[in-house]
């Protein structure tokens, strides 16, 4: 406890500083940034390059790879990075531009104005040198209602530029790169290329959200919806026992490095206000909160004693510092609760629990569920989306899909429709813990239920036998739901249900979600997913082992441990590995195979079909033995 | 290369050993036998005690928890391990009662002759005491021979008892531990309760298979089928650029302790013979290898020069030192390989790729298919099961469910059939790398093409894009494809494409797939599958924390990772964790409710339902401030 508590102490603003680990150049990669019809619209991704094919003819190139991009400036060589400065603000102009924001004179929120003007505080404070941003009275600022009034803003073609990930690159590539198989979408509608205008159509129809609050100018946009690349969200967070601002800061940098699109800041312990501002003016990816869990501190802990006048002054002060989306559980209903009481772990959710306290201490609805409409009027004020918590989600394999789930899970559909009313954004939370074969059904009744407002769910951990491994558990559930339609994936970390996690549990909790995203792009069928596993396929088949690497999802690790068998820097020109020597190597074989076939001048097809038995003596003495020798 | 190379010529018989990691007890656990209808049938169980749930009424006991064990004996301290003298042969005297085998003079192979009687290999050479074993001339030996005139062999009464994880002891339960979801099985036939009898009529009708070579009379009985527990087998074996003998053994003594239920060999490295042979004689799992690695060691690692003779030798070989399963890339014939050319990574499987050169430098079908009936022949003389191999086998997304790989998939049915005319037990490999939405065909055409014989899997991965995480890429589709009806998963390691594993790696590959495993017997609806969910999901909601984490698939790590934020051995009686600290905790609030339910001396429901209002002020008063604190 006391080497933590030193932790929390040594934090100062002089002292902040990025991780140098967040900032080193991924191998072969470049940033590049390609213009909208604005030169404002810089859209970033990463471009990685690829060595040429040696063939018997001479060298063949391989075309660079275009990959989704979440490190923000980062990655950017060109752009100096420091902490205690925070990201520009690039969409700074794009708000002012729209003339329906004020800047305020000072902060709404009572307790933002003490953390303010508490002295003890100013060494730990960011020094945000801008006011902070509210719509002007009466006026409504979400991306939701600039959509539904067939406004395209600047978010929403920085997003199609973004979701398309220079595919129009393709053109360039061979044909290898560029097929893939015809997916099983389970009735999205994914366009082959995504406009501006289908964005915006997406939006207004409340079947995806665009997480943009005004106040965090510095996030790049990025959207959440079952049509477009399945996101993942992080999860980060300090608790009563543990974490410092300068650990978090590094984790939300990590997190965004290896593939986080959004971060949720799920701090429990101390100064959570200051941790929460340091974290959103050096993110380039949208935060998300739980304002209960802040409310609840400031009353010391006592669900029973939270009010309405103190959440509402929590969700004003978040909003002011740029939170861009609020978990609000305002789906667990007081009739719902006795519906928990046989089941195996009760409620899981934090928030549902403190809801569900606060409701039976009280004999009441919650007051967010009576207070909703009045929520939607501050969400709208600084475009915060809802993310609407599953209070009642199963927190084990016994309690997957009981009554209490899809009670509530109704209610946020009733809900949803009240947010949409008011024009603000909204994405639906799942769970949880289900076995394979109850997934599906989640998907379906939150679609019917919800009427396609994005799905973003915690796994579901396919299995509870496993603590130590829960983002395999549940990869293997989010997998599954983000191919039926889930629009992103909270990821589950190693150290779910065993204690925080710490960077490297965020690199493995990043790592499983993007794969089981990725999975779920391709059964999807999502247009050009499969570009890069048809590149790093081809490349392992032409034992390009450092285009391998560098394609794939963790460079660093896949280099490491093809290193430590092989560490010589030749073996990454063999054509063979560790795992079967240079004799036993298939690929080599099939390379044999077509070698021999183009060296005889025809097509691969027609060699093997019709010349094959009177050439068969020529292959074993000119083909057979050509094996790299070490 | 070196320091490889000394290792390897470190090993000999008097310095051999077991790892002490593979023999330490499992905490909380104690190995028990369940008796059979004869003493000499001793079914081997881990039994986790677990600790006293604290209510305020007073301590309520909880049932020791039953799971399959694949450990063997070295979990048993009543067991001495001399690796040197290999395990005990308990079916030995089962074998020897059915008076259709008969003892050696001699090898019958050629090349066993040979090692056996080379000097230099002495320091090398496991010291067997007992000669092989062969069945009488023109005698079938097969349990699925037995199966089908009827008889119920002990080794299918072991499995009876096996299978069903000592679930009558369920009676004795809580409902709470024994309740679980139905399942959706695809057609699958589960009984509610595993008899012999039922073994028996799956082995007959080819739906299952019991690999169990006379020759490794140390096996425990184990069954490989869709109606009966999802098994996972674990690849180990050397390379010509790595491991040891010693390391070998440690690979599968590590391999059997965390769950590994069948061990392939696949060493193509020095000394496969030697290694095989002290492998096998420690392994109380089956032991399956691809015989056609040794036989191209034999021709030098030149494919063209194998033949029928040379491969029959090596089965022989093999079959006499014990070997259970051979995969056998029958399938691979002459007119599908064209079909392979327009492949983005052509054919990776090993043993297919061997084929695939001799059948183009001959111009001929291959030895394997047409010598298949004369393969048959060895194998039912020593029950050697069938593992027939996906030699073309998509090896990235893009060659997934391809012309190539379904024309050898319908081979293999055709080739099940001529086994199954000798009553040779036969299983079938499959992919490999298949998308998610495409991994059901594959199920799918298995069924139909091979008439519900067992299905065995590599994975398989989802995607190519995560080198370094190709066991989680692959979880996902193992557990996808064990769902729908594949009865034994081939595991993955995070060194696939990358190197050969090590010790950690096997560890991980195993984890990953009881996980994969395990939620697949979870949505089948497997009977009993959900007891150690729910015991596990009991104890973390009522802060059993070692009872937790002995439950665990890997005990070890679980309480690492817990340790690591709350090291105190009195944080593992504490009422919260290192995630939300003590107020924030859910199960802790939700406790709460239920106790305060309790308290009334009433139903939960009936409190919750109809007591609240007017108790919610005295719930305040009593219940809403018993929080452990630190």
């Amino acid at each position: 406890m006391n080497t933590i508590v030193s932790k929390l102490e040594k934090f100062t603003s002089d002292t902040a500083h990025v991780d140098q680990a967040a900032v080193k150049p991924l191998p072969n990669s470049r940033k590049i940034y390609i213009q909208g019809t604005r030169p404002d619209i810089q859209v970033p991704m990463r471009e990685i390059s690829q060595s040429d094919t040696t063939t018997r003819e001479g060298a063949e190139k391989n075309p660079p790879i275009y990959v989704y991009d979440t490190s923000g400036p980062y990655t950017d060589p060109a752009t100096k990075i420091d902490i205690r400065a925070g990201l520009p603000p690039l969409r700074e102009k794009w708000i002012e531009e729209r003339y329906d924001t004020e800047l305020l004179t000072g902060l709404s929120s009572t307790y933002s104005r003490e953390r303010l003007n508490n002295p003890k505080l100013a060494e730990l404070r960011f020094n945000l040198k801008r006011p902070s941003r509210r719509a002007k009275a009466g006026v409504n600022v979400t991306q939701m209602h600039y959509a539904r009034r067939g406004i395209i803003t600047p978010e929403m073609e920085f997003i199609a530029i973004r979701e398309n990930q220079r595919r129009e690159a393709a053109a360039e590539y061979q044909e290898l790169l560029t097929r893939q198989h015809p997916g099983h979408d389970f009735g999205a509608a994914i366009p082959r290329w995504i406009t501006a205008e289908f964005v915006r159509d997406e939006v207004a129809r409340g079947r995806a959200i665009i997480p943009a609050n005004i106040n965090h100018p510095e996030s790049e946009p990025m959207i959440i919806g079952r049509n477009f690349l399945v996101k993942i969200n992080a999860n980060i967070g300090n608790s009563a026992l543990g974490s410092s601002i300068q650990e978090e800061v590094e984790k939300m940098t990590w997190a965004i490095r290896w593939g986080g699109d959004t971060v949720m800041d799920l701090s429990t312990g101390k100064n959570i206000h200051e941790t929460r501002e340091w974290i959103i003016r050096n993110s380039p990816v949208p935060i998300g909160t739980v304002p209960i869990y802040q409310a609840l501190e400031k009353v010391d802990g006592k669900a029973e004693e939270l009010t309405w006048e103190i959440f509402r002054d929590t969700l004003i002060e978040q909003a002011e510092q740029g939170v861009d989306y609020f978990t609000i559980h305002a789906g667990v209903r007081l009739p719902f609760i006795p519906m928990t009481a046989k089941r195996m772990t009760g409620i899981v959710s934090r928030g549902g629990s403190i809801m569900a306290k606060w409701c039976l201490a009280h004999h009441q609805e919650s007051f967010l569920y009576t207070h909703f409409e009045e929520i939607c009027d501050i969400m709208k004020a600084y475009d915060v989306s809802f993310s609407l918590g599953d209070g009642l989600r199963p927190g084990s394999i016994y309690d997957a899909n009981d009554e209490a789930q899809f009670a509530e899970l109704k209610t946020l559909g009733e809900l949803t429709q009240i947010a949409w009313k008011h024009d603000v954004q909204v994405m639906i939370e799942g769970p949880g813990h289900v076995p394979m074969h109850l997934i599906k059904e989640n998907m379906d009744l939150q679609l019917k239920y919800c009427q396609e407002a994005p799905f973003y769910t915690l796994g579901p951990l396919t299995t509870d036998i496993a603590p130590g491994y829960d983002h395999i558990t549940s990869a293997i559930g989010a997998a599954m739901i983000g191919w039926y339609g889930t629009a992103m994936l909270c990821y589950v970390t190693p150290k779910e249900h065993l204690g925080l996690p710490d960077k490297d549990d965020v690199k493995d909790g990043i790592i499983a979600y993007k794969i089981a995203a990725h999975a779920a792009d391709l059964a999807k069928g999502h247009p050009g997913a499969q570009i890069r596993d048809n590149a790093l396929s081809k490349a392992r088949f032409e034992f390009r082992w450092n285009d391998q690497f560098n394609l794939s999802l963790d460079p660093d690790k896949a280099k490491q441990f093809h290193d430590e068998t092989l560490p010589q820097e030749g073996a990454k020109l063999a054509h063979f590995c560790s795992m079967c020597g240079p004799n036993f190597c298939s690929m080599k074989i099939t390379q044999d195979v077509r070698d021999y076939a183009a060296h005889q001048g025809v097509s691969e097809d027609e060699a093997l079909k019709i010349g094959m038995q009177q050439k068969s003596a020529e292959f074993v003495e000119k083909g057979a033995e050509i094996y790299s020798k070490l």
